[in-house]
């Protein structure tokens, strides 16, 4: 039995012909290293992005294109944090967060979030996870692998806290930003423009443009950060292949056509997934706002909460669907999620079915 | 007046047809990351080249691919260094080799090269630099900007050293090594395979393939340190694109034929440019056995030896040279060479005719 691969955070879709197009242009043109920063082109079609779609004022100057979204993060973290530093981050946060705040010198503080209220920001709770040691909040928006995108009130009463908090910064995980079904509308935190001081956005072309193996990022951060940034990884690395950000930029200037097509496809399956898991003992899961995950909070199915389970952990649980069924999630264990897997559904329509029917078999 | 730009470190040559026909080919590839340590394509191709060229062993499995060769040097030396650790380089070196080094917590400690001697290893000198905090030697073989391939006496006086500091390791960056001209001949430091456990080599793609914006290096490291410094890249940062793999592979498998057009566009235009020189008061050149630089000593220029000349600094006359001529060339006191510049030859012949005409046109 062939194992279905529904743990990982790759999408079916092509790799846009936008972007290939403009490579396949661009391999004539002369051997030269790019500038550190990024290309114009593609620096600007983000910008322009942001004004077009969100009204938010983001000049080219104000974005470092890194080499994926990881290392932007790296190389704001290494620049902003000191040793002993704090980070909070709410649930969920990608699994990589901890370490990459760890090597920055960091100390990641995870924050629960609640399935009952929808994953909702407990702002109470932060609140009193804040120290004197607390540099950094760090968002993920919409939240991987729930999917949640935070409400204008939510991110209001975040930007309050940066308000009342001086040494406060606060960076968010926006990487799945074109992938929102409505009704939910995603507001990036760029948006508190009086803040932008403190705030920064990590972004990239893996998962809203199905571009995993291009390897393009970015950062849009205050400028002493953004200067620090660029000269670090002027220092360690040197700037992306202007080849690969040709290619991101336009795939950027083709989003909307490229983001209702990836709508299209995703919604009747995201309702496909949610119908059968609804029909499931012991399983539950709320709709997610974006992404093309479901979280599946499984609680239920651990021996804490019923005993005749022979599964303690989630990865028992995983583990075990995996042997049975040949059907890999991934435990969200280690993104703050205690009792929760993650499952993609952006995987071609007979294969989905075909993983929903070993799931049913598994929990029946 | 337009300004030559002979201080760059990238060739005229056009991109290899392999390598944008391979990428072109990959383009229809699934969107999925690739691996860390690098496309098995790629890794294999690399492995080949030492076997075929020099009968040397190295296995897929001891290279990685990295971002380019800056990045191979950063995770490799992040993975040996501890702090207040002494490297030992060898000048020439590269001018990011001091920065990058202090980065990963050493200290760059550099052995002077003497034109006079044709830049030989002074292996005396070297010696007494060895300190109990002495923890590389960082070889650039050939050098930059020298072009100077290191005899096989010299390989082996490292090798020797090797055998007397056992807490000694040797980091050799030959990312000129597909540029030599006959009758100097190109060995890699890896040909001593009972040290290798304390032996490593980084290189890349943009000079001696000619694609500087395709962002490909590799690391080959004794097992342990390859293994951190995969996982390194790993955490933060994530394998380099397929895409840009697959082009590099099919250019390595067609090295033959590249390194052959390189040395006969070269060859004539090295010629050229030593005899000019050779006409002109004041400056010196070796004949560079590798690469695409010819090392400028102008010390007789300068008014420590020539109390008519207005120029302190080396850097006083590379500007003078580009504000009065419009040519530019690269001061090499950064590269631990404190009377020298670099100028590349790898432009088209009127160019090439033109900037020596500035050149004499400046020191006549």
């Amino acid at each position: 039995m062939e194992v279905l691969s529904l743990h990982l955070g790759v999408s079916h879709f092509a790799t846009p012909p936008a972007a290939t197009q403009a490579l396949q242009a661009a391999l004539s043109q002369p051997n030269q290293y790019g500038p550190t920063e990024g290309i114009a082109a593609l620096r600007e079609a983000i910008a322009q992005r942001y004004q077009e779609d969100e009204g938010i004022s983001v000049t080219a100057e104000q974005i470092l294109i890194t080499h994926g979204t990881k290392h932007a993060l790296h190389l704001y973290l290494s620049c902003l944090l000191t040793p002993g530093a704090e980070v909070i981050a709410p649930a969920p946060y990608w699994f990589a967060f901890p370490e990459i705040v760890r090597l920055a010198g960091g100390q990641l503080v995870s924050l629960p979030a609640n399935p009952a209220k929808h994953y909702a920001l407990d702002v109470q709770a932060l609140r009193e996870r804040i120290t004197p040691q607390t540099r950094l909040l760090l968002l993920t928006n919409p939240g991987n692998p729930t999917g949640k995108v935070y409400s204008p009130e939510e991110l209001h009463a975040v930007a309050q806290l940066l308000e009342e908090y001086p040494q406060l910064h606060v960076l968010s995980d926006e990487i799945y930003d074109g992938l929102v079904f409505p009704p939910a509308k995603m507001r990036s935190l760029l948006q508190f423009e009086p803040l932008r001081n403190r705030i920064a956005v990590v972004n990239g072309f893996s998962k809203s443009f199905a571009m995993a193996n291009w390897r393009v990022g970015y950062l849009i951060a205050p400028a002493p950060l953004l200067q620090q940034s660029t000269h670090l990884q002027h220092q360690l690395i040197g700037g992306v292949s202007p080849l690969n950000q040709l290619g991101a930029a336009a795939a950027m200037h083709n989003r909307h056509a490229l983001w209702q097509s990836y709508r299209q496809d995703l919604l009747p399956k995201r309702q496909k997934v949610l119908e059968a898991i609804g029909q499931l003992p012991n399983l539950r899961a709320n709709v997610p706002d974006a992404g093309y995950y479901v979280t599946l909070e499984i609680e239920n199915c651990l021996q804490a909460a019923n005993p005749r389970s022979p599964f303690q952990l989630v990865e028992e649980w995983a583990a075990a669907l995996k042997d049975q069924q040949g059907l890999e999630v991934l435990p969200a264990t280690n993104m703050g999620m205690p009792s929760a897997v993650r499952m993609s559904y952006a995987l071609p329509a007979p294969e989905l079915d075909e993983a929903l029917s070993r799931l049913r078999a598994f929990v029946s």
